[in-house]
């Protein structure tokens, strides 16, 4: 045990005044315990990022006390950063059955085959990780077998909710452990911590198995259609749904997408999906069947362009294409910023003749995430002494502790945070007291973190108006600078070269000419030079088209 | 007269498929009018440009048969290629008086003072052009002076919805003018082209007065509150709105942002605000005055970076700071794609500790728009003989008419079209017949049409990876290449140079090999060895990173 005055250190790396990246972790003496370890996704100004991970330098540099991972679910922004991080510190992988599977596809993907240590632990079972004891509680969200993670601590019972909702009537397995939070709550939770994800949105979130009944009423209503659903490929009890349905209106069923298949295949064989033997079929046995005897089941519920829906929309799928008559269910809401993606693909599905359904035209879709009145039920239940909310922007985790002062809550004992802010908890109090080192990593193609500021500014400024380069061969000989080749004009993203001649004319006119004056002026400092040329440059170039395209003259000697 | 074989033909160049650009085209015999001229704003992969034009080359093409632009009313989406067309085309613009003021203030930004024949109807005024005579008709919606136009031509009458709302109780002015609406349609209306953007909302829009009364109940609630309004600048009626409510609560006003200050100017001096004196100060007084006798109206409801709410959340404005006790309210909906940046005001605004109602916490806005059932009041009063739905994607086209089928409509007498599509219009027959040239320039700077598709792609390219740059001087004397100075790389937007040591030394070396494998064996075309270059070089970036900068060998021979 470790000594009296010793305090409970609790921080996030992620998921603080920003969605996604959620990482959080727990810190008493030589130990540490990481709960979910997730990705996001890049904002629109990181041109060229493929993902976003928590800076975990402070953990790389206490790799020691890490006694393990804690993984809620199996979304990204609960464990895309996995595979990341074991490549730095390796320490055991806790997480349920699902969680798990999921995780593993995951690191074949990185080359993480061997040495990792995936430990399974189901609902109501318990870990020991050094000083913690770390017990699962389960929870009902938009992928199955999620949990809430509740950790015995020296200084009292800490829960983190993970994602949740209270469904009440889950498709699959028994509905949130309701009466453990509140025997937990019962006996003392010190901290809570909570999502905040839809604390903005009134009453209740209605129960997955709401959408099997609007699943049933679409094929009740296609008696000649073909069925083509669009959903997220993690949503594995919505695909049982329409399993289901597929089944009483014989149906058979073609899975479209790699990640879509991926995830059948997986829930599947760890018993997640119950798919009754003869239902699947392969694209290449669609053709033996008429339209109102099949559903297509695809990704590309929030219109990425390279996914199976966008494609067959565009009518740039090499298996399929949209007919009239089809009927297309998009079975999601959109995700902020990707509006105008969905509305493109809606759009083009339309205009090959489908019939369209999506969120706002009809209810389609459930959340996932636990709505004001299901998060008061969890306060109420849980009680908490003190509370952080956590998932959420600033103003998610402000109207959360609203809430919570709503319910009785003393506004001192509730933690707004950002990342990197390190809430000390004892016996008998808790503050926000110092901070540890935290951020993002931009992950781009192979290289993570190699990606800053600056080269993200040079890509927002090569994206606005393109380059120009402007080449010259000179020589220094007896004191002057003398052109003995080119200049040469070379320009991209800037003008449609063929349409300008006049304007690169010009261009390397003004080179000449700058040239001719720094040989003049008997001037060959190469730095100089240079930044007359691109200074000469750039003032002709903005007073003729007002515009400011990056200028690198390439001074070779000679 | 024109003959009796000739046929009206109608088309759009702009908002059809699309938002925005709206600009539709009348063309019988020798006589052609256009109704509206608009811009459209830039989509997501549109880098580095600033507007969206209609190509209107087969007007330029047909310039002597232009006999006037009519515009319904002063939104960017309407008048915005005014002057791009001018500067191509000399013809008189029509317009109510707040329209021509707002049309002015552009005109004279693009240096086009004189020579343009600016010509002032009323509501229920007429104007003869070539053989058409064209009404106004009063709608209401968002921007004072609107109308709908109604054309008498050869072959009967088109009416030309504009954009518009069913408003009984405008702030100013009479409401929609429904009687003419009637009395054109109990006469026999041949086509009704009806704006289409809010066909998918069911219901009715509130009146525009019901925002006043929120704006009452926000003052009231504020005794002591600093208060700010962030709307559309040209959103008159509700700026006269707050404005009634500083002067019942004893609030000086200051308004913030370029756009702002100029439509209040131009609004005022026309006589559509009623400003009563000593109620606006400027900045340099506020100090005079305690939070709760002040009221900030701004620009920036978009969550514009640049606009001036955006940068006072951020704590980046010259003259206020967001302090706590400040209650912001932001008037207005995300126009979709503009979700994230409202976002981030938001939660800078939180932030800052200042309090913000928007929408989704509560009514904040109304639409300008009409919804289904004032869409369906249009189609009962005007009873056309063919509609072509306007204004809208795809898919708000294809709703428009399934309402109007709903109503009774035969659907061969509608007419869904893309832009360019021609709508033949005889005595007894309509049907799309052909199509003129149509399309989109982009405008980026002072340049209009010179960026396309192969700039657009290499913005993008560079936006993502970068580039590099490989500089070499070369000899090719004796039939052999032979480096005498370099090779130098330079890269932006790639990676940090400063922690890329080994990369860029790599790089070097490849180019080094690449160009001795040239000297042996004894290849001397130019553009050989530059593809070689930048082979070798893309294959060796690719394995390291996994990106793929654009590459730019640079031979300067010498």
């Amino acid at each position: 045990m470790a000594s009296k005055k010793n305090k409970l250190k609790v921080f996030s790396l992620g998921g603080l005044g920003e969605v996604g990246k959620n990482m959080t972790v727990l810190e008493y003496g030589n130990d540490i315990i990481i709960i979910d370890c997730g990705v996001a996704f890049p904002q629109d100004e990181m041109l060229g990022i493929d993902l976003v991970i928590p800076d975990f330098t402070y953990l790389t540099q206490n790799k020691n006390k890490i006694r393990g991972i804690f993984l809620t679910h199996a979304h990204e922004d609960h464990i895309g950063t996995v595979p990341y991080f074991l490549k730095e510190v390796n320490t055991p992988v806790y997480g349920t059955r699902l969680t798990l599977g999921l995780v593993g596809n995951k690191l074949r993907e990185h080359g993480l085959v061997s040495g990792v240590d995936l430990i399974c632990l189901s609902h109501g079972e318990t870990a020991t990780a050094g000083c913690f004891k770390i017990e699962f509680v389960r929870v009902t969200h938009s992928i199955a077998d999620s949990v809430a993670i509740a950790v015995q601590t020296p200084v009292g019972t800490v829960i983190h909710s993970g994602d949740f909702k209270i469904d009440y009537t889950p498709i699959q397995g028994e509905p949130m452990d309701l009466q453990r939070f509140a025997e937990l709550g019962r006996k003392g939770v010190k901290l809570f911590l909570c999502e905040s994800t839809n604390i903005l949105a009134k009453g209740y979130t209605m129960s997955e198995r709401s959408i099997g009944t609007i699943f049933e009423k679409v094929f009740e209503d296609s008696p000649n259609e073909r069925l083509m659903v669009a959903l997220f490929s993690s949503n594995i009890d919505r695909i049982q749904q329409l399993l289901n349905s597929a089944v009483r209106h014989k149906r058979k069923v073609l899975f479209m997408g790699r990640s879509m298949v991926n995830a059948v295949k997986t829930a599947t064989e760890l018993g997640y999906l119950d798919v009754p033997e003869g239902l699947i079929i392969d694209v290449s046995m669609m053709r033996h069947y008429t339209p109102n005897q099949l559903v297509i089941i695809t990704t590309g519920s929030q219109g990425e362009p390279m996914a199976a829906l966008s494609r067959m929309a565009a009518g740039d799928h090499r298996q399929i294409d949209v007919v009239p008559g089809d009927k297309v269910l998009i079975s999601a809401s959109p995700i902020p910023g990707n509006e105008k993606l969905i509305s493109r693909v809606i759009n083009d599905l339309m205009k090959q003749g489908a019939e369209v359904l999506y969120e706002g035209l009809m209810d389609v879709h459930v959340s996932g995430h636990a709505k004001e009145e299901e998060l008061k039920l969890m306060h109420a239940l849980i009680k908490p002494e003190y509370f952080m909310p956590v998932h959420g922007e600033y103003r998610h985790l402000k109207h959360h502790k609203d809430l919570a002062v709503s319910m009785g809550m003393p506004k001192e004992k509730i933690f707004v945070m950002d990342i990197g802010d390190v809430l000390e908890v004892s016996n008998n109090d808790a503050k926000v007291n110092g901070t540890v080192h935290s951020g993002q990593l931009l992950v781009d193609g192979l290289g993570v973190g190699d990606v800053g500021n600056i080269v993200l500014r040079d890509r927002k400024h090569l994206s606005e108006d393109g380059l120009i380069i402007a080449a010259v061969g000179v020589t220094m000989s007896d004191g002057v600078c003398q052109i003995i080749s080119g200049p040469d004009i070379i320009s991209r993203g800037f003008v449609f070269v063929r349409e300008s001649d006049e304007l690169i004319l010009d261009a390397t006119s003004i080179v000449t000419e700058t040239l001719f004056e720094m040989e003049q002026k008997q001037i060959t400092d190469r730095q100089q030079i240079k930044n007359r040329i691109r200074d000469d440059l750039k003032d002709y170039i903005w007073q003729r088209t007002k515009r400011n395209p990056m200028i690198f003259p390439v001074l070779v000697e000679v």
